[in-house]
């Protein structure tokens, strides 16, 4: 039995460093607009991360535009990097558009990678072992000189390690001798294993404790670990045992290849598998709905086996474990669910959601009108269990109500017969054309409506049909309740549930709405894509009366 | 620098075995048909792995079906194991009725889990410490005296061990002494870090060797672990270092909660990363080809981001990365592509440079048709230039070609000049229509197009207005090209590109099609979803045109 045996050999606290926007923006597939990267950082600022990497200075347009935006923001915790890279070979810093871009970004924060594994030095960068070290050190120094934090990532270091292990490490000591506040060891191509980045990343904490000079302060040593060998999460960990305060990751492992190491185990492993403190408690209990968040933003179907975050992650099938579980849960999960956000799926047990929908029911309830009982002040366990019924019902339809409060409140209403309706739909109609083979569409709809007594035809054009049919719907219902007229849409998305019939597959769109002061957003299912448009426009409307105290026609 | 740093401390071959019919089928949404089984079961025969847990012997009608098919084919490697349990407390294995199902099964080797934390025999049992020792014992023997191969799997033996050692190691020690051929510690519920787990094997390996009688032959030690905590191909290679030759897992990391260890990333892992011999290398070159044939077996989506056999698990998007890999891809990658049969996959994105795109031109190109230039056989400066200027004015508009290699050809032989359409488009409409406020839409789309000198209009009616659309197209085009007919959309997913302006926002649409044997992806992007699907439907038709050899009309 060895030192392993123990939780950890470090005593220092981890520091969780998100490279979402920019390592994880990488990846195949993953885009994020301007509006979900300032979301994104507000989320991870609210979670409890003290730094997020906003993405490449000076590199492409979207990312300086998120620097900008970013300035204008308060954020309580967070604070943004830009990333770029050491000066050219045979530069200078000041003439440097990369360098120059780091200061143009007015993050106050940097990070900059350099080489460190001679192979790259030699074949990427084309230059000398002793440039190397200039261009490192000149970059950090300048970049220290104007006032910024500067971290500073080793790329390759472990095969540089493994190649050279004093030329790497001369790299890691130009970097602090020019004052970096932190250094990240990068296994850059995900290839190096737990145990030799355990060993690699004590031998270089002791050389740096050893070398260190006593006026020079130790800078923070990080990790950066990609899934390649499907050991990201055992890499960063067993770094971090071995002195590597700072973990790099992107949530939901986003990242190029086979992606990042995986904030959203990494975080709930620290801090309920190893005891160390990453967020508050409370914050941890909202992971579940933030890897959800996250994934919405870039459109992202959620993976059910994650761990710690995925649906399947505390799901029983096998009766052997449900009976266990429900003697005692220590039998079979090694976590409560609830300390993540997440519950315990068990297959054939009716209740098993009910504890949560009252939960969401209270949280959600007060901002609605005053209805106790429609509001989850006071339901009884048959009320509970009408709502989490719909709830079931219309969730193994497609639905899904992460990021739809509004709709949820809706069905919760209409489950409960608390539900009165502002208008009635007569039918609408939806009208695309093109003529010719380079000519633009032309979308039109028609809506027509009846309030009380009285019936309602508009019409509507726009870019395409959802847009058409929002204004028809919007002219329509205006005439009757004029606070319609302030209601915008902020934010469409639409996602295919199961692709498998292609153009026949479910269709979700989700909406999100504002009326200068308040958003919501809502939801809408089916296999016509214009229909389950139709069904979240509807609930929106129907939501902003609700909040308005507006009376609903007899 | 200790001992971890080598890359193994074991001398011991591994030995893999597959529990995917049995725990992976566990998982929630993996079920395989009674010829799914078989066929898995030759798949990993002819892959080379050498034992394969069939399923549940005694528990289900599908299980017993599988043993039965089993017992009538040849199979030159793998050998079938039946699982169960140790026989009931208090009962004996002769009336047992499970006990019996597994001499019944007629595997000739049997799996039987036995329990050896103290909580649980306790609790879940509810039986005595010395009653569990029997039950171990007795069902071991019995099997062995019937002639079986047994295995015997020690479930929650992690936890048991850090509960009571003393106990932990006498349940092993009377599974060894009945004669268990092997034995496997589970760490059931995943929750055990890979340190742990080094240290706990490493113990149980020293305890059994120094206990060892000189007349009782040694076991083979095994581990099996589970996902929850993200590290279970770590937690496998600790075990398999410290002693535990033979490892179980799944195939894809099917299995119940976070899944099982995925043998699609230990067995590479193994023999490429620790230089252990698991298969034939041309085997492991088959190694993605058997992850895709055994998601299709059960319905599953391939996971892209899968290490080693993902689609993206050897991509790159970062222009750096791009040129170190042209120059020497030992810069970026960890192992050649083609040893576990993926390749190298260089990523469009707006970061892309002229490298990228003569990268991506020379890849795909000869797939196509003869001309060189359009190929990207030997384009000169100019051309790709072309290539790239209208990749960029594309991707600036929303335009994403990172999965539609179809769109990228058109794309570039309009460049170059080298493309003929197929057809002209006259017109289209599409029509949806609601009546009521419950009733389902209805759709139909006509289509108006001129072949040569023919002029032909279609309708269709579908799920939704893109299905219908894509019907009438079809419709109309296979009049003039009946292999139109093979075509079937798979995958279709829209993406909405600046939500700022809600409904008026840029949609692009990606498919994916197939002719039964090639698969080819398309986009298409414009404010109206209607028309963005309609462009991705047209470079899917002309792409399967083109790759047919049809001649375009004068």
């Amino acid at each position: 039995m060895n030192e392993h045996f123990s939780d950890s050999d470090t005593e220092l606290p981890p520091v969780i460093y998100d490279a979402t926007l920019r390592d994880g923006a990488q990846a195949l597939g993953i885009a994020f607009s301007r509006a979900g990267k300032l979301r994104f950082a507000h989320l991870l600022d609210e979670f409890g991360v003290p730094w997020l990497e906003g993405g490449f200075a000076g590199s492409n347009e979207r990312d300086r535009q998120f620097f900008e935006d970013a300035a204008k923001e308060k954020f309580s915790r967070v604070r943004i990097v830009a990333f770029g890279s050491t000066r050219r070979a045979g530069g200078r810093c000041a003439d440097d558009p990369l360098v120059q871009a780091l200061l143009g970004a007015g993050t106050g924060a940097a990070a900059i990678y350099g080489k460190s594994w001679r192979l790259h030095v030699r074949e990427v960068l084309r230059t000398t072992d002793s440039e190397n070290l200039d261009m490192v050190s000149e970059t950090v120094a300048y970049l220290k000189e104007h006032g910024l934090a500067v971290h500073f990532d080793a790329e390759h270091f472990f095969d540089g390690y493994k190649d050279d292990p004093g030329y790497a490490l001369s790299v890691l000591e130009r970097a602090r001798e020019a004052g970096a506040d932190s250094i990240t060891l990068c296994d850059t191509n995900g290839g190096t294993m737990p145990e030799a980045v355990h060993d690699i990343v004590s031998a270089v904490f002791s050389s740096m404790r050893r070398t260190a000079a006593p006026d020079v302060p130790m800078p923070v040593l990080g990790i950066h670990a990609h899934n390649d060998c499907g050991m990201a999460i055992a890499v960063s960990l067993a770094a971090f045992r071995a002195g590597a305060q700072m973990i790099q990751g992107c949530m939901n492992g986003y990242g190029e290849r086979a992606g990042n190491a995986n904030l959203t185990t990494i975080i709930p492993a620290l801090q309920l598998k190893l005891g160390r403190r990453v967020v508050e408690p409370e914050k941890l209990a909202g992971l579940r709905a933030l890897s959800l968040a996250v994934d919405d933003l870039v459109n992202q179907r959620p993976d059910p086996r994650a761990p710690f975050v995925g649906e399947s992650a505390f799901s029983h099938k096998a009766g052997a474990h449900v009976a266990g579980v429900r003697r005692n849960p220590a039998t079979f999960e090694h976590i409560r669910p609830e300390a993540v956000g997440n519950e315990r799926h068990v297959v054939l047990s009716e209740l098993s959601g009910a504890a949560n929908v009252l939960y969401r029911l209270k949280q959600t309830g007060a901002a609605i009108d005053g209805s106790a009982g429609a509001d989850g002040g006071d339901l009884s366990r048959e009320e509970v269990r009408r709502v989490v019924d719909e709830l079931k019902s219309r969730e193994a339809e497609g639905f899904s109500f992460e990021s739809a409060d509004a709709s949820f409140r809706i069905l919760a209403r209409k489950a409960l017969g608390a539900h009165k309706p502002f208008f009635e739909l007569e039918g609408f109609r939806v009208f695309v054309e093109k003529r010719g083979g380079d000519r633009d569409c032309r979308s039109e709809a028609t809506v027509k409506l009846r309030v009380g007594d009285h019936s309602e035809l508009a019409a509507g054009e726009g870019g395409g049909p959802v847009d058409a049919l929002d204004k028809a719907l919007r002219t329509a219902l205006t005439k009757f309740y004029p606070e319609i007229a302030k209601v915008v849409l902020t934010d469409f998305r639409v996602r295919i549930l199961d692709s498998k019939e292609a153009t026949k597959a479910v269709t979700r769109v989700l909406i999100e709405s504002t009326d200068g002061s308040m958003r919501w957003g809502t939801v809408g299912v089916s296999e016509n894509i214009i229909e389950a448009a139709w069904q979240a426009l509807l609930d929106s409307v129907e939501y902003k009366l609700l909040v308005s105290g507006t009376p609903a026609p007899r």
